[in-house]
């Protein structure tokens, strides 16, 4: 009645002259790359099989992102960044009303994850957030991923589950992992009234982040007029506002979407940000001179993606400035762009 | 409608003139530790926000873990150890009876993970394997872990996707997973008859690999009679075999796994292995001069330990030869190893 259950090992907390930072950080020191030397670090790995090392790393690795998704999901960085002064793990388990023991290990996990620190006061431990998790894990944070990080955890992650089966099919395992047809892949993303604003707050955390970015790399100051298919909340559409204020933005995204963006979603600078709803696939588009179809393409086949480009090249041929040009921008997951013109 | 799927980035294959390893590869040479330098090498990245890109590593690293768990189990590592020469996409998909898109994605994030290597030949890009996949994920190989990996992929992956109520319960969560009560884990480990052998064949993968460094390490050979609670199939024992003729080694499990045990695999040497049927929480121990419990503690609570502890305690007292002693060892997951002296 052995189990291959494999953990996470977090050393046992050393006595208060042992510290404990010590003990649970031993990569080596400026070397950024867990789970490398991190999470993993103290698995048994015979000497100079570093293949074998990396093999162990790759098979644990999901084990990195639950412990992160689950501190997020039960608030502990939220808890941590609001608290006064670091906290015991017993402390951190009562305050969030779950399991003490599992709290423990949990915390202990985050700190070998650099996520939380961790030191002996008065022979206990004690922890707060490290920068990473403040700036980026603590709810009320302006850079705050917490959102994109749950609809990870309760979406991707269950999709990733059936990657193999999803080789062999060629497609999607919505049905697998949800019970919803392949075909219909929002009705799975936004499976529920309480999923569809999580999935749409997950890709506004990114775009916070990444937009103005983006935005003032593309550059689309000499378009006046820009529509984004499938732009969901807005939130590439506030970036453009905020860099070019010239801008005049559509958000093209299908009814449930707009009906909630408005619901849920400020606009206080939206005289210049306006809805339209509609497929995509079918319904009329806007005709600006600048069309972005952001993390859009990746959803669909490719005779999809075809019919989409096709149409999106001909909503900017008709609305192209008397003597200019219009452009059609499509930016993958990774930030790879093309760029086509289309008149 | 945007999604916000995250997909491994694996850059579009250039033409013949620029190298798909150049291209595939972009981490630092001789520098370990992917995911950070492999698979999500390509995803966007703000410069100088080294936080948030450790912070997309661990949330996008459970797509490395299902990259080489999908590989494992449609058979690629198989296929490529035994095919003559470097095999192309279509080749490998229709060989396989999988999807080619899905199977070209697939190869191309294998290449970035290091487990394949890639090249142009006539201007078609071929695949074969690298040295860690025909090592140890080939099934072939006597070092294959393939069925840990596999064992891996269809359990805990699933169990760990409910971490967060692991930690606010604070305990397993096999019955979300499987359905099955978390009190029978064991029913949920062994809970088919195909998973039976697929769960006990890979913890001897890693017997295999470890285990005579782990006996070396331990050097039981002034214990002429040693007893492995919850043996499995006898991986250890075999281990203890090999560098220590001298011992007999008695493999103690429920009825279920021994009866397996000897049903597939097989004991060339069983002359000094003998099984012995039981629970060993319940029934009447062998009385040992040295009890092992490798990875057996990890799988209950701490109560349920101790009283396992107090009962291999006695039955080492009782099997100590006179002016002997004996010993009780515990090796946990990652080989952390406690030295209780029974007498």
């Amino acid at each position: 009645m052995a189990s291959p259950s494999a953990l996470l090992w977090v050393p046992p907390r050393g006595p208060p002259s042992l510290s404990p930072s010590g003990c649970v950080h031993r990569g080596m020191p400026g070397r950024l790359g867990p789970p490398s030397q991190a999470g993993l670090e103290g698995r048994w790995v015979p000497p100079g099989e570093e293949g074998y090392r990396l093999l162990k790393e790759y098979s644990s690795a999901f084990m990195v992102s639950q412990v992160l998704f689950a501190a997020c999901e039960l608030g502990v960085f939220d808890l941590l960044a609001e608290a006064p002064e670091a906290l015991g793990s017993a402390a951190v388990a009562a305050r969030l009303g779950v399991s003490s023991r599992g709290t423990e290990l949990l915390l202990d996990a985050c700190v070998s994850l650099k996520l939380l620190q961790v030191e002996v006061r008065r022979e206990k431990a004690v922890y707060e957030s490290t920068e990473l998790a403040s700036t980026y894990l603590a709810r009320a944070s302006p850079k705050s991923q917490r959102d994109m990080l749950l609809y990870t955890a309760r979406t991707t992650y269950l999709c990733w589950g059936h990657l193999a089966a999803a080789v062999r099919d060629g497609k999607n395992q919505y049905l697998k992992a949800f019970g919803v047809p392949s075909e219909e892949l929002f009705t799975a993303i936004y499976r529920s009234q309480g999923e569809r604003p999580q999935a749409v707050r997950g890709l506004q955390d990114e775009w916070r982040l990444g937009g103005p970015r983006v935005v003032a790399a593309l550059d689309p100051s000499p378009f006046p007029c820009v529509c984004d298919l499938g732009g969901g909340s807005g939130a590439l559409a506030k970036a453009c506002m905020s860099l070019y204020p010239g801008s005049q933005v559509t958000v093209f995204d299908i009814p449930d979407v707009v009906q909630m963006a408005k619901r849920h979603f400020s606009f206080p600078e939206d005289e210049r940000i306006s809805f339209c709803e509609g497929d995509f696939f079918k319904d009329r588009l806007p005709e600006p001179d600048l069309c972005i179809l952001a993390r859009a393409l990746h959803d669909w086949t490719g005779e999809k993606c075809s019919h989409l480009l096709g149409r999106t090249y001909q909503a900017c041929k008709t609305g192209a400035l008397p003597g200019s040009y219009s452009v059609c921008i499509t930016l993958s997951v990774c930030g790879v762009l093309h760029l086509e013109p289309c008149s």
